[in-house]
């Protein structure tokens, strides 16, 4: 019998890569061998998602800066032979830089623009872009800086484009781009579609998470959108482009990239269909599962290709929300919640690990069985 | 497919009955038919679970005393076509009637001993009595003084044998007993294996939680002793003399009663082998299965009859303690855990049913699916 597992993290517990060996470990015991695919939804995890899925890759660990301008180091992934990186705002842009006497207004992704840099001079040619995870909302200027774009104010000084600049730039000059740029497609990966400005906009909607003052909303909202129509002559409501603090325009507008949903992404890279096929079976899950679960996250996309091929597919869980029933019409066979005691929810993520592994254990007992 | 689903209370949360309905109501939504067998232990529910296995019972209400000689109606049940009486010593003579001031020295086993005579003036010439639950500690007198049997003290004054008049008995008397008594047999069901006396006995180890004075320990125990040895000449350490405050004794010496273990008696009225034999898959389970559950108890028992016969076992339980192997060994298929999120021991305990429920339809999910 063979399994096709792909788990999503169970956040702040068991991350994706780790869930799989866990069940792949119990599977092997009972006679069941397992591929594994690890999850990544373009925030924290994706690049070690990629370099455990696919062969061939390295780490990068580059110099940088963060999102206020700090020195630090980051991690990408590169695969030499096929010429791609995959980076993660997160690693240098991320939210955990964020304190809460820094706001957007003082940042930017100029940080994770030499991340890309670095890639792109190292040979890359194809960037996937993870965008999960930001603590930026500059719009993507920061990136296109470091990439060689340069943005000045009326009174012809040169801007560094943190958040505060946006409403100040009246020129974006392409003249001095990397040559390379041209040569370079991007895939940026997000499951987020809101557009940059607007009620549901980078600014609204994303922007107090990150520190963003309440009282700033609208001055910044309005700020990206006077941005947008210095860029492309009019603001649009473009899905997908309030991603990570706008990212998600700078990508489309100027990098031309193809947008990708982490599962789509995760799908075409690592044939999920075809695996799923080859498998008898099929194992996903994450730390909750619920009516969002519906709305394309990947237990549930994969639950459904599971059923498309006709085949069992178990979700491990830390919580299920919804009946089984529910499931049932998405394809899925069985959810297993982990907490298989009466504990508290904090020993029910100190022992994630160990809670997921007696389920396994559990579940490749009975379908071996079976 | 068709499972035998025979599964033990979870105490304070779901009787053993309730618990195979819930299970069989989910199997059968997922096209897995099922035979289900009520367990009794002796205790509280041992009626109940006889006329629920068995055709043609009938359930009797009868008055009788409680161990103070209050007057009660107890049920039992009523076998016409086997002539045949099931009885629990916890329905009169149960620990529920203990008060803190209602100790075993003032009270007596009386009530179940009119409930046995009631049977058998019935029609009853076969007694199943269950032992569990009991809350006296009289060695049994008092159900042989309801079927004739007269105590006598040394001064001549006829005793009516509470706990506290053992000490006193110099003679017994069967010159009275229930004409019928020679043609009645009686079964004790029971999984205690003390002796009546001594540090394994019936007041050193059960006294207490019956609510017997530590300072009266020693001296109960000597007073058990002397009422054995007016009985029967010596004081012995037979196996099961203990149960039940020592009505084991008062069965085995007086009613020359056969002795079995809750599950041997089920085994073989319910003829659970054949039923195994019959099924695709069994299913037991009860609150809680830990190392005690090796020693004897049914699920175990049965997963152990389901592994001789190469069928699938599963349990369904409150709490599992002990790793997924020790129970394989078993022959246990897989231990399923009814709790399935973070939750307290209240609410675990009131949410019983509902958890259950959940955790068996996953579990005919998995099974019809595989």
């Amino acid at each position: 019998m063979h399994a096709l597992i792909a788990i999503d993290s169970f956040k702040n517990s068991i991350t994706s890569i780790q869930a799989n060996r866990i069940v792949a470990k119990r599977f092997a015991a009972h006679g069941i061998t397992a591929t594994q695919v690890a999850i990544a939804d373009g925030g924290e995890g994706t690049v070690a998602a990629w370099l455990a899925n696919h062969a061939g890759g390295q780490a990068i660990t580059a110099s940088t800066v963060d999102l206020a301008q700090r020195p630090v180091t980051a991690t990408y992934g590169y695969f030499a032979t096929e010429k791609m990186a995959v980076i993660e705002v997160a690693a240098a842009s991320g939210i955990q830089f964020v304190t809460t006497t820094l706001t957007p207004l003082a940042t930017n992704t100029y940080g994770t623009g030499l991340l890309i840099k670095d890639a792109i001079e190292r040979g890359a040619r194809q960037i996937i872009l993870g965008l999960g995870g930001s603590g930026t909302v500059d719009g993507g200027a920061g990136i296109l800086r470091a990439l060689g774009y340069r943005f000045w104010a009326a009174d012809g000084q040169e801007l560094a484009m943190t958040g505060a600049d946006l409403s100040r730039v009246t020129k974006i000059d392409d003249r001095h781009v990397l040559p390379q740029l041209a040569e370079v497609s991007f895939i940026s990966a997000a499951d987020v579609t809101n557009p940059l400005t607007g009620p549901n906009g980078a600014a609204k909607i994303f922007g107090p998470q990150k520190g963003l003052p309440v009282a700033q909303i609208q001055v910044h909202d309005a700020a990206l959108a006077h941005y947008m129509t210095v860029a492309a002559g009019a603001v649009s409501a473009h899905e997908g482009d309030g991603a990570a603090g706008g990212i998600g325009f700078a990508l489309r507008y100027f990098l031309h990239a193809r947008v990708c949903s982490g599962f789509q992404l995760l799908a075409e890279m690592s044939n999920l269909k075809t695996k799923v096929a080859q498998a008898d079976l099929v194992i996903s899950g994450e730390g909750q599962v619920d009516d969002q679960s519906f709305m394309g996250k990947v237990p549930i996309q994969l639950s459904q290709l599971a059923q498309a091929a006709g085949k069992p597919c178990y979700l491990l869980v830390g919580r299920q929300k919804g009946a089984n029933e529910t499931f049932a019409k998405q394809g899925v066979t069985a959810v297993l919640p982990i907490v298989d005691q009466v504990m508290t929810l904090d020993q029910a993520m100190a022992q994630g690990p160990a809670n997921l592994e007696r389920m396994a254990d559990r579940l490749a007992r009975i379908i071996s069985q079976s």
